[in-house]
């Protein structure tokens, strides 16, 4: 079999959408997927690791990062910056293996512009209301910061019609079962399997 | 939440390819996705049951058929006629059930031209060997009708690059498997749940 390269996965989807659980769901469903890991200018929460959720880093760093060409996206989220480190994405690609993003919206319209033939995936809460109440019971937030996220997740839905898929998270199962089903309906794609039929 | 029309799903591929038993399958892991029994002037095989399998049907009763307007598509096939009706697939269809249709390549570029949103699917044996060994344990056919199916499918792999999705039917559970995949995936395109997105 002819290696044929992965494709570039990018999921978005308002903050507190539960995305986070849902892919991490996906990638134990997905073995061979790699998950990029960003990099980020906010602090961490508790938990959250350097290199597993993060690259956590100061702002003059993530700017020579910016300057040397070093990131396939980035933008700036309710005051922080956040970016995808071009080259391992651009390696695992190389190798056959699906690269999955977790990118706010801005970063995926960068996306979209340089890699047109990426997947996007949007993923959803149900409801608004879920929404406000995932956010709360996160605890990690101040109040002003809950209503910013809010607000913001009103004006990322906006972009959701530029993506391909719409995922609704009303339970992880669900959810990450969509989204493993799009991602083996992708690798089915006559585009991605021609070399298959060339064979015969 | 409000009604989407289901989609019309054509899958396509050589005789001998496991086409029938993966799309058995299918139809067990999706129940209420509706299979379009075809008409066809053919003699039915040994368990193959009217209105199940197929409508059999004389060469006259096809003929007025197609005059009449009633079939989505029509083809003629190692010397029988086959064709979809349109009514029962177009009502399930707006009743918001996809629609599977098991048709021939001549007959899928018909609906391609009438119906260009519906999904296609390919299915393909793992090789040419594989697909002789078939035809030919199925003993429902002379050598020189063995002969005429093998010449016919290899002349059929140069219309599987018009399909959106190629399926490799070297296990029936994986092939039927991707094969529900790519229908769960589809149901998840934006174009199909942008009501959703504007509910929210």
């Amino acid at each position: 079999m002819t290696a044929t390269p992965g494709s570039l996965i990018v999921i978005s989807g308002p903050s507190g959408a539960g995305k986070s659980t849902v892919i991490g769901k996906v990638l134990e469903q997905n073995p061979t997927i790699y998950f990029s890991v960003s990099c980020t200018t906010r602090r961490p929460r508790p938990a959250e690791k350097h290199g597993v959720d993060y690259y956590f880093m100061e702002m003059d760093e993530f700017q020579s990062m910016i300057d040397n060409g070093s990131l396939l996206e980035h933008a700036v989220y309710v005051g922080n910056c956040y970016g995808t480190p071009s080259k391992p994405a651009e390696e695992q690609i190389e190798a056959g293996n699906d690269v999955l993003l977790d990118i706010e919206v801005q970063g995926a319209e960068q996306v979209r512009k340089s890699r047109p033939n990426a997947i996007f995936i949007f993923v959803m809460p149900p409801n608004l209301k879920d929404l406000e109440n995932r956010l709360r019971s996160r605890g990690t937030d101040s109040e002003e910061k809950i209503r910013e996220r809010l607000e913001r997740a009103r004006g990322e839905l906006r972009y959701a019609l530029n993506y391909d898929y719409l995922v609704i998270n009303d339970t992880v199962e669900r959810a990450a079962n969509e989204i493993t089903s799009i991602l083996l309906a992708e690798r089915c794609r006559m585009s991605r399997r021609k070399n298959l039929l060339e064979e015969l």
